[in-house]
């Protein structure tokens, strides 16, 4: 299968450099504002939720088929624009050794949280091509069927570390924040050697056929602007900037990041995701001549269709018609999504935004 | 007791309105920037906890002794600028015979959240004199000997909405939303009886002998502005108005509100309490002649002391020493934070600041 990545990429990117979803990234006009989920493959899905009955997290992503169905799951139910491939944040974690239960409805839970030096030991390099066969197997039987470009992802430096400091998801990142301000020097190594984590994975995934990626960095927006510059940027940059030579589309994601939007932007990024708290024309002119993905509140798919439709033309409002917008939510669909109502959304916003067919 | 309310009151207000932060609250020049903080009494301190083992919160609530003790314990441990009373956004809530059950680190619990339009019954009128004697009692203990301003507060419509909404905290929101945007008029008759609510107590408070009053939104920041505008300002904005005549500052506060500083602003508060998201001149241009409270990250406080002190300098170089500053965590105290530090802040930034003595 090695022999045929090459080629695989080659004839995925001339094919779809058309895709409306390549285009809105690269900011030209599309015939229509592309439209995809974060966390489209997965949980709100009855298909999925089979699936996870028989197998655990883990398991699913061990098995290419199985990786490759979950992730073409929403794009035959939903008819998004782009696919993302179906895996986790911690992935590359785990591929290293690191020890992560999934627990449902919480999250990620570390056996052991990352506290000293020593614990800089236990991030040894990733091999991709080893250490996440499963993963790259798959992004090469998707590329070879897949009607729409598929997106790679990687959990961001800051992100992939609070997990690791705080054993788990965190309500006030308290101990990820006094390593980092009480053991600078620490932190930076680890920051650096989980940035070399996310460069190798996204790089594998996009040479085994991945038309774009998404860095997320989930919960970059709990710093004040002041430590993310200091201490979260520059790796964030770094694995944006080892990215460059390869020519696709970066995406660059966290919630509740309005304060941080401008230095998200100048991190590296092609299209800079907005979460709902801020209006998406105000988030534009933060970032300025980047595209822009969001940003409808996910909790407003709960509500009655003429209420969700109405919400979804407010943010096309925002986006003006403007070339640049993936038209996306603010953050991931919440489990108890009605799958239905994305499917509705998913022609909505394709019907209001045609042009000239 | 009641009689001697009046007059308590007056003589309150008149001895302390050059507290400095009461001068700071108007935005007239103090002679130090005043400090206080969010959370300072109860589950940091020591002496909190010792009493914490022998009762329930609500037991401690009950007793108007109790309240005032916890209440004082840190102006003397601390030497903060303002008290602020023991309670908890809830209580008016319990007052009125919600069934809460307070679970220690997971936060209130409701029993049977709010659903229907049956449920605006259970949520009776108010009677403060009645319903919160003990609150008011310890309210009327304290103006006695407190060396310090006494805040007094209460959770606005929309925080104490989603609490009843979702049966307790929430890290979506999604029952909230969905309610506020599928069900508008009940969602209106819901805020409209949280606004008398919260202006009850409020006004009982300062009736009492409180200097001053802070409405916590701490959630509001879970919002879209456009929704914020809609279905939440209108209800603050009566409960700010509404308080007008007691002629005592209106503080308003809520974490990740960035873009709703200005709102909050117009919504007729005095003071706006500003999260860590934001720089504190950044936030305060947002929010234009008003005074600013906040804003170092509580997490801040787990670092090593220069680390904290040269935040804490990075706070007021931001206020510039401007008249109008209130010194302050953007959010409360977090429960493993060392009382020692919370004190040394306190005197770090009185040294800092201090003028012309």
């Amino acid at each position: 299968m090695g022999l045929g990545v090459g080629s695989s990429v080659a004839s995925t990117t001339m094919t779809d450099a058309q895709a409306p979803f390549l285009l809105a990234c690269r900011c030209e006009p599309a015939p229509w504002t592309p439209v995809w989920f974060m966390r489209q493959a997965g949980r709100s899905l009855p298909e999925f939720r089979a699936l996870r009955e028989k197998h655990t997290f883990f398991e699913l992503g061990q098995s290419a088929e199985l990786t490759a169905e979950i992730t073409s799951q929403p794009v035959r139910r939903l008819g998004v624009d782009a696919a993302i491939i179906f895996s986790d944040i911690v992935t590359p974690l785990v591929a290293v050794g690191i020890e992560v239960d999934m627990q449902p409805g919480r999250g990620p839970i570390f056996a052991s949280p990352f506290t000293s030096a020593a614990d800089l030991q236990r991030l040894r390099p990733l091999e991709p091509e080893i250490d996440q066969a499963p993963l790259l197997d798959a992004i090469r039987l998707l590329v070879k069927d897949l009607a729409v470009p598929l997106i790679g992802f990687a959990g961001a430096p800051f992100t992939m570390a609070s997990y690791l400091v705080e054993g788990g998801p965190s309500r006030d990142y308290a101990r990820t924040k006094s390593l980092m301000l009480g053991a600078p020097a620490l932190w930076h190594a680890l920051m650096e050697r989980l940035a070399d984590l996310a460069l190798a994975t996204l790089r594998a995934q996009v040479e085994a056929g991945a038309a774009a990626v998404q860095l997320f960095d989930s919960w970059a927006g709990v710093l004040d602007p002041h430590h993310y510059t200091e201490f979260v940027l520059p790796a964030s940059a770094r694995v944006l900037a080892g990215l460059a030579d390869l020519g696709v589309p970066r995406i660059h994601f966290g919630v509740t990041t309005g304060e941080l939007l401008g230095q998200m932007a100048t991190a590296g990024a092609d299209v800079v995701g907005i979460d709902w708290r801020v209006p998406l024309d105000a988030a534009w002119a933060r970032v300025g001549d980047r595209a822009v993905q969001g940003n409808l509140d996910p909790a407003v798919l709960g509500a009655p269709w003429p209420v969700v439709a109405a919400e979804a033309d407010r943010v096309l409002a925002a986006a003006d018609g403007r070339p640049g917008h993936v038209f996306n939510l603010g953050h991931g669909v919440l489990p108890e999504t009605d799958p239905e109502v994305l499917r509705r959304l998913v022609d909505h916003v394709h019907e209001r935004t045609r042009r000239g067919t």
